[in-house]
Parts: C-alpha cells; structure tokens; sequence
C-alpha cells in the first residue's frame, strides 16, 4: 500500500515498464511491466494493473516518461523544441487521470539535428535532465551526452539546456544484421567475438564507408574460416566504429570527454569505439538518472499546482 | 524431347532456377524452377525433374552457374581467383555426371577488394564474362561494370580479365530495413515515393555517413508528416546514393562511364544515383549476358573433352 508523501516514477518504453514507488527519493519498491509495444490490453488498464498492488486510500501521483507519451501511448505528448531547458521540458508535461491515478507524462524533444534533418527522442530527455539536475557542473559550458542504444542519441547540452541532438539506429541495425541477414549466419561456432570486433572497428578507421565494408562479415567466414561470433564482434565494431566516426565528424571539434549513458556491457564497447579515436568516456548511472529526472519533473509538478 | 546439338544453360541462384534449352545460340525453350535456397528434397533430385520434359535418348549436357556451385549446391566448386581470365575461369570448372546428364558447373570468383577484404561472387561472374566475350571493346583497357542486386557487385575489367571486385550488400539492407525495421512502418500512405528517392539520394550526397542520416526515414513521418511511401523511397535513394559514393570513393579515379548489368527497374534508380555523381551509365541485358557467359564455358567444356 502506498503510504503518505509516496510517488511513483515510471519509464514506459517500446519493450518494457519499469516503475519505481519512491519516498521522497529512496526507492520503496521497484515493479517491472510489458512494453507499450507489447500490450494486450489498453495502456490504461495496463497501468491500473501495474499499480494496483500499492494502491491505498486517495489519489495517486504517478510520473512517466517513455513512449507512454508516443501515439500509440496513454495520451500522446507533442514534442518540446530544442534548445530545451529542464523548465521549458516540464511546461510541455501533459496530466491526466484514470481511476484516482493522478498521472504526469513527460514530453519527448524534437529537434533539427547536425544535418539539418528532423529528429525525435522519447525518454532519454528524462535521462539526460537527471543527469543535468543532479550535476552542477552539466549547467555550464558544453557537454556532450551519448546513450548508445537501438536509436543511440548524441546530445549537445550547452549551459543546462538540450542544445541539439542526432540519433544513429545503430543498435536497430545490428539486431537486423544479427536476426535477419545473410551476412553472419554462414557458420555456427562461436569464439572469436573480441577479435572480431578489434577487425570491425579498425575497419571503420580505415574508411568512411559502412555498405563497402560489411560484406566482409560473411566473405571472412566464407574465405579465412571466420567464425559466426568473429563475424557478430565485426559488425558490432564496424557499426559502433561509424557511429563514432560518423558522430565526430558531424560535431565538427572534438569533444574533451563524451558523458555516456546505457547498459554497462553496451557502453563498455562504445569506450573502445571512443577510444579507438582518442576520445574518453565516463559512465553516468542511467537508472539513476532516469529517477532523477523524474524526480524534477514530479517535484515541479506539484509546485505548479 | 532434347534433339541433336542441343544442350542446357542454367543460372541457379539462391532464390530462383532459369533453365534455356539451346540450339546453338537460339533458344528453343525455357523454365523456371526453385532457388538452391527453397529446395526440399536434394538438389540433384530437382535439376533431374526440372529437365524431364527435355530428356530424350542419351546424355544431356547441362551447363550451370550461381549457387549450385556453393556448399549448399550440387557440389562445392571451389572459387577461381582474381585476376581472372575466361580461360583460367573456364579451368575451374567442376564436372559431373547425375543419372544420364553431363552437368558442368561455373566456379564463382574470390578476391580482395578495394579495402583489401576477402570478397566472393558466384553467378554474376557468368555475366561479367558473358559481357566480355560478347563485346570485343571490353577486351581491350579498362572497364567497371556494376551488377546492382541485393549483394551489388562492383568489377573492375582490365584488358578483358576481371581484376578485382567489391561487394556492397545494399539491396539487403534496403529488405531488411523495409521489412523487418522501425524506421518505414509508422506510416501507411504510399505517395511520395519519388520525392523520397531524390531527398535520399540528396543526403548521402551532402556527408558520408549512411547511419547519422538513416533515422530521418522515421522521424520524417513523425514531425514533417511523409508518407511510408516517402520513407521507402528515402531509404532506397539514400542506400543507393551512399553505395554510389563509396565505390566511386574506392576507385579513386572515376571512370568515364560505367556498364551494369541487372534488372532495368533497378538499374533505372542506380542510373539516377551515377547522374546525380557525374557519372554516365549504360545498360546490357543481364539474360543475354548470362547465357552468353554459360555458351562460353560449355563450348569450351565441349572442346576439352
């Protein structure tokens, strides 16, 4: 049961629901849920559900970001402009109810990103707000934010606010490659994965061209008796290798360091990628920054009303 | 029924069998059957029905090329190696005879291409040389013929043998990205496709980088209202036109023009992608090069017996 001064945060993206009931910000208890995309019923009931074991007596406050706010979410939340501030982010919060839920919905950023193209987020902003409310230091000067992922984000935070952003769906392509092409199912042992991935990635340095190189996964098992786990480490470090290469080239200078948010295993890979071209990189915690901006957009909420 | 002087051609990819019953160069009759990668019983089971309608008293002789030739095929044949000749490609051929019918089968090619990677091709050699020995120009200096498809190859002629070729796996992508990704399915109106086509090919011209400009196929529909139909075409166009730079790129001197070989819907998209470059292309008939490539092999086969 939800007890007095009690929130709940939530991330509600395309494959998963992850909730946080929160006092103040210690995290009480913690509920995973299915996707937006993978839902039987209606979102609402869904959330209903979700929540239901720690419903009480009164209203409950619940804050979610995430693809919740897309179109086929609860409500669809427009996108808020870049440049962005953490305040003109939460102006574009919508609120709703549904059975006593008092919920807010975090809006996605929209943006012209490096090559003047359209471009969308929908819960990396929360990230990416967290982690500017919870470090002084993001609120002045230029950083640089990337959260690899199937759409990484690259993002440009200049005093506080989203500058700018550009997503490479990186993640995406190398699921197509691995689940659907004819490019690493040649052969079936395993080992080999590190290699491939240093072969990738030196690939990637060698010349700008990703379609050029990528064959090479499959001829290399058909020719030098490459493995299918050599040939799944190539195209992960050949794409990873042009998304850095690519992302650098994009921003023009060169960042002194690069923030990065995401699974550990997965930004373990894009520091060698950042490496590689003589970039650092620093893990930020990405739960703990999505709670922290969901903290900020709650805690303002209530302020406003 | 096979009458007198009448032989067999074959090109039997992994999707599709096309058969030519020859009297010399006339063909007399022709027949489709099922690729090497849609078979259900062996392939050998398959060739033996697929000409019993022909069979009359005596051998038949058969010629083949493609997939027939790879591990999962009829029997292995080793790849020659480049630089090739006809006549060193015609001494790779492998022979076999299967319940009354003398089958030769065309080995592929292998190579290290313009990155210095192992590449592989197994049919379209048959058409390469099928150009060069029907064209004596093509004999005579150097010429680049670009086979479009979904592995597009990219072969450099010089003084009527096959020097080196590229692979450029775009027509896979372009598959995997329309059937299987997020990036062309939030829509469902199919107008703009050619609109897109020429924004794509637009992009790759403006930064070479195919993943920082991918995204913009979903995100186009999402805040500038394209149509599915629009983002189809950009991702075609931009595929394309990043294929188009790359070779172009690897070559270091661009050629005069550029001869290609493939289905003329296609061939017609790639026209636009050289145009766009500077590039003039002319097409040749990619049936009438395949049996021209297989009547030389057979004839050959016939004279060393």
């Amino acid at each position: 049961m939800s007890g007095p001064g009690e929130v709940i945060l939530g991330d509600w993206g395309t494959s998963r629901l992850r909730l946080f009931r929160m006092r103040g910000e210690e995290i009480v208890d913690r509920a995973d849920g299915p996707g937006i995309g993978a839902l039987n019923g209606t979102p609402a009931a869904a959330l209903v559900a979700a929540v239901a074991p720690w419903r009480g007596e009164g209203a409950m406050s619940v804050t979610l970001c995430g693809m919740v706010g897309s179109r086929n979410g609860l409500v669809e939340v427009p996108y808020a402009a870049c440049p962005a501030t953490l305040a003109e982010w939460r102006e574009a919060t919508l609120s709703l109810s549904i059975e006593g839920l008092d919920i807010m919905i975090a809006p996605g950023l929209k943006t012209r990103n490096w090559l003047g193209a359209p471009d969308v987020m929908r819960g990396e902003e929360t990230q990416i707000f967290g982690a500017i409310a919870g470090d002084p230091a993001l609120g002045r000067g230029r950083h640089l934010i990337v959260l690899p992922g199937t759409h990484s984000k690259w993002a440009a935070i200049v005093d506080g606010r989203v500058e700018r952003f550009h997503t490479f769906p990186t993640g995406e392509f190398f699921a197509l490659l691995r689940d659907h092409s004819t490019l690493a199912r040649a052969g079936a042992r395993e080992e080999g994965r590190d290699e491939g991935f240093d072969t990738g990635l030196a690939r990637s340095a060698e010349f700008d061209g990703l379609l050029a190189a990528i064959f090479e996964a499959r001829s290399a098992q058909l020719l030098d008796g490459r493995s299918h786990g050599w040939a799944l480490g190539y195209l992960s470090g050949l794409l990873l290798g042009h998304e850095a290469g690519e992302g650098l080239r994009l921003l023009g200078d060169r960042p002194e360091r690069i923030l990065m948010i995401g699974d550990p295993g997965l930004t373990a890979l894009y520091r060698r990628a950042f490496a590689a071209r003589g970039i650092q990189t620093l893990d930020l915690d990405g739960n703990g920054c999505s709670i922290a901006g969901l903290i900020a957009l709650q805690s303002s909420g209530k302020e406003s009303h």
